[in-house]
């Protein structure tokens, strides 16, 4: 028995970082040959964008893969950013766990040190070639170029040969790998990859140069690099207990309150007293002999002091209007129903990372009815293509409960099914990531929630326009029955009685007893062409009070026959409809100029003055025009415990969890 | 824009490996604290397991949970495995990367040197405490006991105090750990991990006490270390080309063929002259001076030669016993109707590394119906509690055709909704898994394939059940019908016309014109009790060749009426049943002993000597008692690319690709 330990304890060893990932391949995202062709080429264009967002260029990358023979590609990846300086070339290529970005708080690409080298050590070991880069920088007249492999036994670069060469380029990056892969089109490919990337990063210009077929150019679509997000302190929020000793341990502050003002964000000197007081931890202690117990009442004195949300500047969401375009290029040709207005939550935090979840919905028209809807996954504005069942965004849509906001879902979860796609953004300053390949986001709690609370608001947007396209198609069949019935049989009797065929108007507006009011919206050569009927099938004269939310100042006036009562806040407007006869029906109509067309889907009517039960088709205006508190309630709504079942999601930890990390 | 790049530079450093676990903790398996717990016993007792499997002890391992304050707890586990050498203890628990099984080819729980260090290192981060560590071997008089960190920073243990210390046991290993965690029962708890552990882990005994509650003993059901798996050298299959070179470059033979030979497994030195004089490569070559051209010449001869698959004896699958054994532990009360008998494959080689996939499904009974199925996954003997969505054993389930099967699937793809547990158990000298928290498989062309054979394998299987159960349904109602109906025509006719009811057998064996077998097995104190019926619908008197697939050495004797007309193989039956008359009804029954219950499930039945046209509810004997052969065509079936469809499974890089690297 004792021979074994002894025999066990011989074999016991050191594992260098590169001989653990050369084996562990997989979890580099080198798991087959199609993804390990689609991980060296995002590796190396994230690498890239990132250098260029940090030098405030417009990125203008080439990417290129050749077939050189049987499953052996070639990938080249040239941008236009900084540059490396010489020394450092050999260390961010060929060594693992090397970089700039592991040690800041700030929203990158990459993050982790890894990704390309990784690339280098993959292509080296499926191809037995080594890795050729060739970087200038601005303030030098010629580009450094060398060959490289990565030694795995010491995570170590080795250069096979180095020089200074010409370079027409006035500074950029060239990367140059050969790897086994396998190229493909379609679904997860290297160009659906390309084309997410230049969706999110409508500043950068991207050529792609595949193995066969033409070169396809992804035009920039906006002339600005986005404002650089800037780097943070950690947000107090979430830091855990070692964390804190480990921060006191090591920090330059000499007292308390210093430590917790320079080395966190949000801590203003007056928050951080009141820590310590509440702490009972003496704000002048010199943070290197704070205590297990001290830094424990320090935590709980965080969670009880009110500490503003995270700075935002650090975080660089998408934004409404490139999550429509995001979904729009997606559809391609295929026409959709209905774009609900986007999602954006306000940042929050985990373990002291702010971050924000974005989440777009487009429904109906030709998309696919008969199967799972399309879940759309980015992160830091890199597209997501693998892992889609580890990740949170995944399990987030998998556990609301989508047959309340109209679609198809087996048992209230999993993924609906439904003619929709479902897009969602997280951004952050720290990706927690399931793996180092980067394809999924972990489950963490707090991530977790907040994807299912903007999940749900979005999907509610959509619940509002399927309610209100169901109310439309019901009322209009009653009309039909009514108009189309009634009619008849007054024929028929007639016709089996012998007499005239009775005058209906008055029997069908006794039958109905309602004014309902129809909308409608065309888009047609570059103008919203806007109408609202009103049909009285009352037995006496009606009038109402017509209120619509649009900019009044697109309208062109032309078009509109009737002048407002009255205008508010610029867009919303209020008509006067004065003595609407019985059996009349009047057609309100304008047109919008110079709006584009997916920034006015649907008409949002509400009338008032008017008896609420003898109206259809549209809601009676709750408040006087209060509309911004239409809004705030419905958002609160999401928060507050009063939606029952919703407030009990089923997280692999449950409520308690969550907001045991608050 | 240089001054970018040099200040790029200087941000560019080294991440220690400590520190990037540390800032990543939810890839070790920390995302959510009920998962951070979990974890931290999953690591420690797996460890336990391994410790003991290496000395041939058998495991008796106790686990508890402490409460400790809101949300800390001390997690203990305790081992008798051969303890560590005082040397190696902080190393083993307090530095990553560390480890004995990382340059072995052989099937462990741990392989990856990470796990247990990681849990000290999440320890300490969350509640700033030291891990315990007890050690004795079994050839010292006291054990050995330290306190432990792991510094972040140089990735190296810091040994925070030690001593040595009487203890009672004459060897093992006490680990103790204070983790910020959740402690939940139900699905995904500890509880749950520890009972698949049991299941197929039969040898060990394992003692739970749980926070709160009685202490759980999981007892051994089997007194048998499970035979120790042996290591190997790679298998020549899937190999890699930098691998190749690599290793020909750090041998120390002198020589290609002897290199190969040894280096390798299932090369023989004939082999190694075959595959050199297909590549071109003299055989007396020093692997040292082997180019890129002649290692790439030796890969495509490696190829085309033939190479025995790997042996078996380096893997421990877990069995059709155990397999059934585990589906019924996690049934518990409820019961289920068919157990399909499990599949074990072939072992099959991806990057070197031989592998067997297993399968077993339960169905029907009081299985939820309106649910999806459940998975239980196992990778070399570990149960595998989150990532369900990002294992390759889910996503083979999701692109099987279930429909074909039995299962509902809404478009035939997704995990299927129906009455059924589905298990899968993959071991392997090296389990692929797609993070360092070891919860899923990733999706490796080879091991994906291996699965969705096995899965069809066995979901054949099932299927033939519920087309015999749906043939037999179906059969019973027509004779119900039959039976039931005509007499009441009869009735009903003869009572109108004033007529007598007319003897009907005739007419009903007219209308029928078969011969109905009907078979059943009931399970009864110890006893298989076995019915076949056969009704002669027919208006003449039959004979026919009865077959059954029975052990005929436990059937009791005295329970059989009628002796075989012949016995072959010991389990294929044939009675010869004689003159059956029109309208008469035969009973054939037997009862067996000693047959465990779940061995003898259905009745395998056959009949010959009849026209097939007048016989129902059973099939015809196919060939004469051949039914191994109809076997190996079930099996065969499933290679062949007859089966349309199923060949083209939508792997995330096609079938294609799959055939690329094999």
């Amino acid at each position: 028995m004792s021979s074994i330990a002894h025999e066990l304890a011989k074999k016991q060893k050191e594992i260098s970082v590169s001989e653990f990932f050369e084996k562990n391949k997989q979890i580099l995202g080198f798991d087959s040959l199609t993804r390990a062709l689609i991980t060296s080429v995002k590796e190396a264009v994230d690498n890239s964008l990132d250098a260029c967002e940090d030098a405030g260029v417009l990125p203008d990358i080439i990417v290129q893969v050749e077939k050189i023979e049987n499953n052996e590609y070639r990938v080249t990846v040239e941008d236009n950013g900084p540059g490396i300086v010489k020394k450092q070339v050999p260390n961010v290529f060929a060594r693992l766990l090397y970089g700039s970005r592991f040690h800041t708080r700030a929203q990158r690409r990459g993050q982790q040190g890894i990704g390309v080298s990784a690339v280098v050590m993959y292509g080296q070991l499926t191809t037995g070639k080594a890795t050729k880069v060739k970087s200038r920088i601005s303030d030098e007249d010629v580009a450094y170029e060398c060959e490289l492999i990565l030694d795995t036994k010491k995570n170590r670069p080795d250069i096979i040969s180095e020089d200074f060469v010409i370079w027409d380029k006035p500074h950029g990056t060239r990367f140059q790998v050969h790897v086994k892969g396998k190229y493909i089109t379609g679904k997860q490919s290297i160009f659906e990859y390309l084309k997410g990337v230049a969706i999110v990063n409508p500043h950068a210009k991207i050529t792609f140069i595949p193995p066969e077929g033409n070169t396809i150019v992804f035009e920039r679509a906006s002339e600005n690099v986005p404002p650089p997000t800037k780097e943070v302190m950690p947000h107090p929020e979430g830091v855990e207990l070692g964390e804190m000793l480990s921060m006191a341990k090591y920090t330059e502050s000499l007292k308390m309150t210093s430590f917790l003002n320079t080395e966190f964000s949000r801590i203003s000197y007056r928050v951080a007293r009141e820590i310590c007081e509440l702490a009972g931890v003496p704000p002048e202690l010199r943070p290197d002999k704070l205590t297990l117990e001290q830094a424990g009442a320090i935590l709980e004195a965080i969670k009880k002091v009110k500490i503003m949300a995270p700075e935002t500047d650090c975080l660089s969401p998408i934004g409404e209007t490139l999550i429509r375009k995001g979904l729009k290029n997606v559809l391609g040709d295929v026409k959709a129903d209905f774009y609900a207005p986007p999602i954006t939550r306000e940042p929050r935090v985990f373990a002291g990372n702010p971050f924000i979840v974005e989440v777009g919905i487009v429904y109906g028209g030709q998309l696919n009815k008969e199967e799972s809807v399309q879940i759309l996954r980015f992160a830091n504005r890199v597209p997501l293509m693998y892992q889609q069942g580890a990740c949170a965004i995944t399990q987030g849509i998998e556990s609301v409960d989508w047959r309340r906001y109209g679609l198809e879902q087996r048992g209230g979860q999993g993924i609906p099914f439904g003619p929709a796609i479902i897009m969602v953004h997280v951004a952050s300053t720290k990706i927690p990531f399931t793996s180092e390949s980067k394809e999924a986001i972990a489950n963490v709690p707090e991530i977790r929630e907040e994807i299912e609370l903007a999940l749900k608001a979005c999907a509610r947007r959509l619940k509002t326009h399927l309610n209100k396209a169901a109310k439309r198609s019901k009322t209009r069949v009653k009309f039909e029955i009514v108009q189309e019935i009634i009619p008849m049989i007054a024929q028929k009797t007639a016709k089996i009685v012998g007499k005239p065929v009775p005058d209906l108007a008055g029997t069908i507006t006794k039958i109905m007893n309602v004014v309902w009011v129809d909308d409608e919206v065309r888009f047609e050569k570059g103008r919203h062409h806007i109408s609202v009927k009103m049909y009285n099938y009352t037995p006496k004269s009606q009038s109402l009070h017509l209120h619509m939310l649009v900019p009044f100042d697109k309208i062109d006036q032309k078009t509109l026959k009737q002048q407002p009562l009255e205008v508010r806040d610029g867009n919303k407007v209020t008509w006067d409809i004065k003595r609407l006869s019985s059996a009349a029906t009047l057609e309100h109509t304008f047109q919008l100029h110079g709006v584009p067309q997916d920034q006015y889907v649907e008409n949002e009517i509400y009338v008032s003055g008017i008896d609420p039960a003898s109206i259809i088709g549209v809601e009676v205006l709750p408040g006087d025009w209060d509309l911004e508190h239409l809004r705030i309630t419905e958002e609160k709504e999401v928060e507050t415990p009063e939606e029952g079942e919703e407030a009990e999601v089923d997280y692999d930890e449950g409520k308690e969890a969550i907001s045991d990390e608050e």
